[in-house]
């Protein structure tokens, strides 16, 4: 038996299927240095990220049998959340592995959409291994958060919404990247568009595996980094294959690009950025993507920040 | 000769005009203990808030003539950005008479749009004698804020919006209002609705001109407000009418309620509010509109917020 494989339309059925389940994000004007191009503001989605999409993708796909026996799913907090409120719209239990250090308002809004809460400590235990257990224990589905061909195909419903907003393809889709999932989908998507993909620096697994032709992990001691959505460590051979099969290519970006990105968002564009949705935006206004046109999209993908944080950039921009 | 008065079918034109030259803004959806409604994000429109839709509808209804001479309006910053980018746009000069304690983001945004800046003492000159003499002078046109037919008109496209991404009439609309152009164009656009006005405490003139159903301007010496987009004084009979006629009541919030309504929308929006813009969110919240469904809508209509203003407010809702 083939391993199933994301597709193009896997996708679109994707997209059908969430209609009514996910909120169709804007596609937003931009303009920087008389350079204009779009923003597509996926930090308005339900739970504050993308995630929503390839989580309700994959839960609508259980069958009865495994809807009752509830899901299972490790995150740093945007896919618990999508996963949180997916499961929560359909009446199925969802219990979520999360890292103890992982944002508060990204804890507690897990907890508020009803989902239960186990915390393991990120330095010393595996979030795979206590999850794999926790689903083996209840006859649950795992939900991964990107390695899984349903939350691809979920994520790339981002792209339809974008070729039905510009009444075609973009020319380019600049993508923030942690496992691959949203940048995959939005390739299967849109494969007329150039796709460049963003991680932060010291992070660019997926960049340099493309470079390389074959995937590599980030290396041994990578520097810490406010974007907790896009710490992963190894991407996927699913994420990857469908990457290095569009062209996508990949950059990274400074953490005082991605501040610099987010104070724009909020003083040009009024959205509220976390540092890892930020990523793509940094990208182009630093000017490392490149040309970017009127039909250029940059995805901005996460707004769960901490408050404090915020008010912290704030004030050193407004100085 | 009937003076001419703002009409649905008046709204519905401006709508179809400004197809192409204004952004879509999203209908999102949001909880508040266990109350579900929408909000019309319109701080999401180009400039900021939803005053591009008027100025742009008055603008384009201009004739040639009149676009060589140019345009002038008088704001304190919103319907100065919006004057400012659709005159930009059409390739007309503006001058824009603004306080000269009007928000820095708005006055820089004003001038980085392409518009001339006079400014003013807010407390010491009148800033309708000033615009007046500038157009007398000039030959231009005035662009009023919301005494003006067109202006009126292209306010209420939000109204338009709504009804159709809903597939219909929502059951209550919950709006900002200053001069009341916004609120009275979505009741000409949305007559099946409920219409409830909101204003900053103490500035409520709208509230008490429709409960004693004549115009009343506020008190002579009206309370501080950080709500700088809604400090009119005094409403005019085009909004006033259209909105007594339709049944429309107001009420007013205070100055915390409208930080914490800032604060939601940052937390669980991701939408960054002013607070003039947040004034309809905050009635919402604390329950002062009364029954809120998932066909209610609330209208946040600004994000022009001063970054360091905003950042104090995070760090006092963040301890």
């Amino acid at each position: 038996m083939t391993e199933r494989r994301p597709t193009p339309d896997g996708v679109s059925a994707a997209a059908g299927r969430l209609t009514g389940h996910v909120t169709p994000t804007p596609l937003l004007p931009a303009k920087w240095r008389g350079r204009r191009f779009l923003i597509k503001a996926e930090c308005l989605q339900q739970g504050g990220s993308f995630k929503l999409r390839g989580a309700m993708n994959r839960l609508l796909r259980l069958s009865e049998e495994e809807r009752r026996r509830g899901v299972v799913a490790f995150s740093s907090g945007n896919h618990a959340q999508g996963v949180a409120i997916a499961a929560n719209r359909l009446g199925i239990e969802a219990v979520i592995v999360m890292p103890a250090d992982a944002p508060a308002v990204k804890r507690e809004a897990t907890a508020a959409a009803g989902a239960s809460i186990v915390l393991y400590d990120r330095h010393r235990e595996s979030r795979e291994e206590i999850a794999a257990r926790l689903a083996a224990e209840r006859g649950s589905v795992l939900v991964p958060s990107f390695d899984d061909v349903d939350v691809i195909e979920g994520q790339g419903s981002v792209g339809i919404e974008i070729r039905e907003q510009l009444g075609g393809a973009p020319d380019k889709v600049v993508v923030p990247c942690g496992g691959g999932g949203l940048s995959a989908g939005i390739a299967l998507a849109l494969p007329e568009a150039e796709i460049q993909i963003v991680e932060p620096a010291g992070w660019d697994d997926m960049a340099r595996s493309l470079d390389l032709g074959r995937i590599v992990p980030v290396g041994d001691d990578p520097p810490d980094t406010r974007c907790d959505a896009l710490q992963t460590k190894l991407v996927s051979p699913l994420t990857f294959e469908v990457l290095r099969a569009g062209g996508g290519r990949g950059m990274s970006v400074s953490e005082s690009d991605v501040e610099e990105a987010m104070m724009f968002a909020m003083r040009h564009l009024r959205l509220v950025l976390e540092p890892g949705g930020a990523v793509a935006l940094a990208a182009a206004l630093t000017g490392a993507v490149g040309e970017l046109t009127e039909r250029s999209v940059v995805v901005v993908s996460g707004g769960n920040v901490d408050p404090l944080l915020y008010a912290g950039m704030l004030s050193r921009a407004g100085r």
